[in-house]
């Protein structure tokens, strides 16, 4: 730091240089952001001082999160408990807004250590969770921070989760299980149903990772069952950050039940609040107002255009790759492909170096990864199989 | 959520409605945030899509993250070791930009789990860590959620905390221990050169809490030792939020040695980059380039004068506070003042209920707890008095 500050002109004719450095989305395929809507960024703006880590002096910005959510719960398909209002949530349905996915992960996998494990005296010391082969990487953060062990289940031909394969990890000590309805690299949504007859059967968990897939799954035409529609899913992650097109940090956790909120609570002596169940102390509430305004404004029909806009890309893109002879490894449930190439790594690279393409790579098998997003074009989806036809052609 | 949008007329009524409910920070003495800077909010805005989750695709705002982390590193001096390129860090000290203490607290006991439990074969299963009594809260969800033990040491008659109780407490099984550079109810300071002795002697980590205090003390006339400056400290907290006068969400943890934030590594097969150390997967390169934005817009002139102001409303409060007659806990050492008073509770429920001041109270012994910050006025020292007279006299 100098010892004297620069002026206002001097950092923003730098910081409008730096962020031409940053990507503006123009041929990235491989990111499940994008831009968030201008209604989000506005609303976000009207509540940057705002701090949902004290929400006794924040209890607009608090107000706004507890709407989202209710609008949460409701797309859902929460219980609709009544819930008294000194309990940690006061809708059908209890959460909380998070930092994002890892967050609501974490706070997930906590809350059945917490609850089930608190619950089975005949546990041993070490707890386990049994997630698919396919979850996101942030439960290799869980399995490193939680003292509980991490165990992974095969997936199915289809790359779901075998449930087969997850019933022979299981154990006395299995405290939850994990489903991924929209995973990361596939897109692919596990067998809700099956891994919910499991956790019933045990008294266990389930966590559904559907950070990405919340916001496309209830608008697709014929949508999966996932959410707590299923009797026995016992918290959801989604995040409305990404195809909730709100701003960055907004993710969520809900729990069917407030007794797993009321599981990760913590004394909070100096706040305005007694109590706090989130991971993070200080939270945005700029975020809350965000995501607010963008569910608000867009409401169901226009999460379905953008939605239906996706799928529509997604679909141009396998065709089109069919008849340039590269097969999807799975077709495709919601915008995501996997697509079969040689050399897929070789590929990668040289659709970045050669023509500035952001695509990345699935890991067992290796095939493009592609995320079609708001933010991508039918245009952008011809030159990119044009381009990627001049790429395997060169190998 | 409705069928259809809202308007976005309607919806910023609506919202415009809902932030009057929220606090302006008018006596407010409760909260150790206050209004960010305004060239912090208009660097927030510039940035707001961008998404340190995936650096490859947000080179720009990544590029602030790390001169906000060597400007910080100079702040609390950070040794000058030249690290190569390819390493997590690239400037003399390692770290990364977090969403806030919480965050921070937390990953730093990961480090210490990972770096030392690895290197100590002979430990036994659960290891532990001692940290003072008056340790924030986010230790009580380090203790929940990371397998660990966490041990509370006894403070002294001036609230630091007991060198000889923390030695009390330590074992073979002990791997790292805690000082807070300016405790949230006090704004005392943990005698850190003592406490890094311990560590050194013992060869395990010591961790500062400096989420309030690392954005005062480096400025007061008489700064305390607390930062790396002291051989032992191996890693800090601290909160550009807070003092910093950045936006939500704002934090930074830094690490002596990369070989620290090494340990927190997890794969990241799906993003530009191969790696990550941090807790969150998407973060907000907002925060970054807002806390980039006022560190160089104030410099260090910029923030003695903070600080000075701060400190000069806190030094009133207490010489009028004794005129009359109420004594302060300790002397202040930064702008926190733990105030006795008879009733400290009913004291606390009249002054917000007639009154309307936000002042909150310390554990033990149980004294109005008061943070004067920037969004504090003298009058507001003055009417506040006036109040708190008018309450206790009442009693």
């Amino acid at each position: 730091m100098n010892e004297q500050g620069l002026s206002e002109k001097e950092i923003f004719s730098y910081l409008e240089n730096v962020k031409s450095e940053d990507t503006d989305y123009y041929r990235v395929l491989s990111s499940m952001c994008t831009h968030p809507h201008k209604i989000a960024v506005e609303a976000h703006r009207l509540f940057i001082e705002a701090n949902l880590g004290d929400l006794g002096l924040f209890a607009g910005a608090h107000s706004l999160e507890k709407e989202v959510i209710m609008m949460l719960g409701e797309l859902l398909h929460a219980p609709s408990v009544k819930i008294p209002v000194e309990k940690a949530c006061e809708s059908s349905v209890c959460g909380y807004l998070t930092t994002g996915g890892t967050e609501s992960n974490i706070q997930a996998v906590r809350g059945m250590k917490n609850v089930i494990t608190a619950g089975k005296k005949e546990l041993g010391k070490i707890p386990n969770i049994v997630i698919p082969e396919s979850a996101h990487f942030s439960f290799d953060k869980v399995a490193d921070m939680m003292g509980i062990e991490v165990r992974r289940a095969l997936l199915d031909s289809e790359f779901k989760v075998d449930p087969a394969s997850v019933e022979s990890l299981m154990d006395a000590n299995t405290i939850g299980l994990v489903g991924i309805a929209g995973n990361t690299e596939f897109g692919q949504i596990d067998p809700v149903e099956e891994l919910a007859k499991l956790a019933r059967q045990h008294e266990i968990f389930l966590h559904i990772d559907a950070a990405f897939g919340g916001f496309v799954i209830p608008f697709l035409e014929n949508p999966y069952p996932f959410d707590f529609k299923v009797q026995g899913v016992t918290s959801i992650a989604i995040d409305p950050h990404k195809m909730g097109l709100s701003t960055i940090p907004s993710g969520a956790l809900l729990f069917r039940s407030p007794s797993f909120l009321d599981s990760l609570k913590v004394s909070t002596p100096y706040l305005t609040t007694k109590e706090q169940f989130t991971l993070t102390g200080t939270r945005s509430g700029a975020s809350a107002a965000a995501t607010y305004a963008v569910m608000k404004h867009l409401g169901r029909e226009g999460y379905v255009k953008n939605v239906q806009y996706c799928m529509q890309l997604t679909a141009k893109l396998v065709e089109e790759a069919r008849k340039l002879g590269f097969e999807p490894l799975l077709e495709p449930v919601m915008n995501v492909v996997a697509l079969r190439v040689p050399s897929p790594d070789l590929v990668r690279d040289q659709l970045l170096r050669k023509f500035g393409w952001n695509v990345s790579i699935t890991r067992t098998p290796r095939s493009l990864r592609l995320v079609l997003m708001p933010h991508n074009t039918a245009r952008d989806v011809e030159e990119f199989l044009q381009d990627l036809k001049k790429v395997t052609a060169e190998l």
